[in-house]
């Protein structure tokens, strides 16, 4: 199974991409491509590239954070994004993964990837960094930032059948978020997405709020792309607020104990809560309802979510989700 | 200063209402009404009725927080909710304090004390409970589930004048809640507000994402009162989380340490954090734009954070912040 890796998207680009990108290749049985400045990556992955049997492929051009997505990409067909899906779409690779430009990599799989047959608006699935580490499914997580019902209704379906064929979750728990758990409660756009959710075949068992989000009642959760996107930031930003928070007391506590050297956060049992909360550690969105498997990378991705995200990727391809979503999707339940 | 305080609103009513009602009057020069049920309050307040001098008013209705708003405020004139605004709007009381249906509080707040001239929409303005302990006012934090770009610039001019006078912050910095820093994220909403608060007397700073929120680079976060509300309650859910964790660790840690009977918290000085974080301790949220004065607290306040409330409405009064509202929307700009 061959990854084509954006190695040009993202803070922290090229260098923590390809570290977590060699990583990946050590650690699963995955082959890398790369995508990026050739001779860049030459020197970065050195000997690496013939003992991991990396490939490298060359992109000129560079999509920027700030560019216009759509105009991004349909002027700059030599840039990592829009090679990266080509090469997905070519069937070279079997999943891309990015850390740039969400919006772009969005458009690029739109335009060379396509829409899935029925589908109106492909999504993004982000699994949430909280604990206790049960994995739930926020989608749309960024890639649509105003919506209709019927959309919401189908990242619900699209949602739960990733999450179904994932993590073998037999019927999925969908829940709308929204600001009270009664169907009156929110805006227009949820009351009229949980009249439909209600009628729908799937596991929907009512609204919820978000300091409930963590409280394992959900196996999916559905919003627009532009709530979801600020709640997944904020749940970010405060995994990292406490994470700098429990670093600078770990010093004070150190010497109060007499404890120079070992770790506070290891000795409290807090290094895996650590690991889960920080969005540098974490895995990455997959691009549901696209005709292949597109993994979005938080911009500030250090080399470990890349290595996480390259994970899912092979996950994804592995549990044969695309091709599932599509059949599915045929039949519009699941 | 009398203050009214909704006995028969929020989860823990009457008892942890009553309860920081009672600190309240015993801590800060208030003097207390409590509203609901006579007989209940006599019993639970007892001696301190004399003692602190508490008024009680009879409220025979109780308002559900399920019920629609306006439809509860109409048809339940001796709920606690109604008698409470009409205290305010009668001049008996300088205050009122509820963590009840804060639809019915906003409507109630609407039909009986009316927007101040100038106000499109009144809105809920709520400090964030995030670390470090920088206050950072979020608006609309509930009021309006839909809202135009013209009512984003105008809670920022509310937000605005709040903080100023409120905290003595000279110019505050005025963000705008989006799915990215450039103008030309976000949506619809987002895009044309930011077009507007640009052009606007305000020292807007520009966007503003959900991990950047506790980075102190904002004194007014301005959002609509959907995402304002799910984002601060998204907030409260992972300090809540932290909190959970921290004490499950705490006992393994004690034991660990032969630290038997000492408080892990406190030891690492994070009682102050913990405090900081747990909205059940939390203030509550300013109505602002309406002709009185209304505290909206969280519906799961307990004593603590009722008595905080009562704090802030105190505050609120004695700066004048209702007059400074009207007559600095005379001007338009403060």
């Amino acid at each position: 199974m061959l990854i084509a890796v954006d190695a040009a998207g993202g803070e922290n680009a090229p260098r923590e991409i390809v570290k977590g990108a060699i990583k990946a290749a050590q650690e699963y049985e995955v082959d890398i491509a790369l995508v990026g400045d050739k001779a860049v990556l030459h020197v970065l992955a050195g000997r690496e590239i013939k003992k991991l049997n990396l490939q490298i492929f060359e992109a000129t051009e560079i999509i920027a954070p700030n560019e216009h997505p759509m105009r991004a990409v349909k002027s700059k067909p030599n840039s990592s994004i829009v090679i990266g899906t080509n090469l997905v779409r070519d069937g070279v690779a079997s999943a891309f993964v990015s850390a740039g430009n969400t919006g772009a990599v969005v458009c690029a799989g739109l335009l060379n990837l396509g829409k899935i047959k029925g589908i109106e608006r492909p999504a993004l699935g982000s699994f949430l960094n909280i604990t206790p580490a049960t994995p739930i499914l926020l989608i749309d997580a960024g890639a649509n930032a105003e919506c209709r019902p019927s959309h919401l209704v189908q990242f619900a379906h699209l949602g739960s059948t990733y999450v179904k064929h994932l993590l073998d979750i037999d019927s999925p728990r969908v829940r709308l978020l929204s600001t009270g758990e009664e169907e009156s409660k929110g805006n227009r756009l949820t009351r009229e997405s949980y009249n439909l959710l209600k009628k729908s075949q799937l596991n929907f068992v009512g609204s919820i709020e978000g300091q409930d989000i963590s409280n394992r009642t959900a196996d999916v959760i559905v919003t627009d792309g532009f709530t979801g996107n600020i709640v997944l930031k904020t749940i970010e930003g405060m995994g990292d607020n406490f994470i700098n928070m429990l670093r600078q007391v770990g010093h004070v506590f150190s010497t109060a104990y007499h404890l120079q050297g070992r770790s506070l956060l290891h000795d409290l049992g807090l290094g895996s809560w650590v690991k889960r909360v920080d969005y540098r550690e974490y895995g990455g969105a997959y691009l549901v309802g696209i005709n292949g498997n597109i993994i979005v990378a938080h911009g500030r991705s250090q080399a470990k979510a890349i290595n996480n995200a390259i994970s899912l990727a092979k996950q994804t391809v592995e549990r044969d989700i695309c091709r599932i979503i599509r059949e599915g999707n045929n039949e519009q339940t699941d």
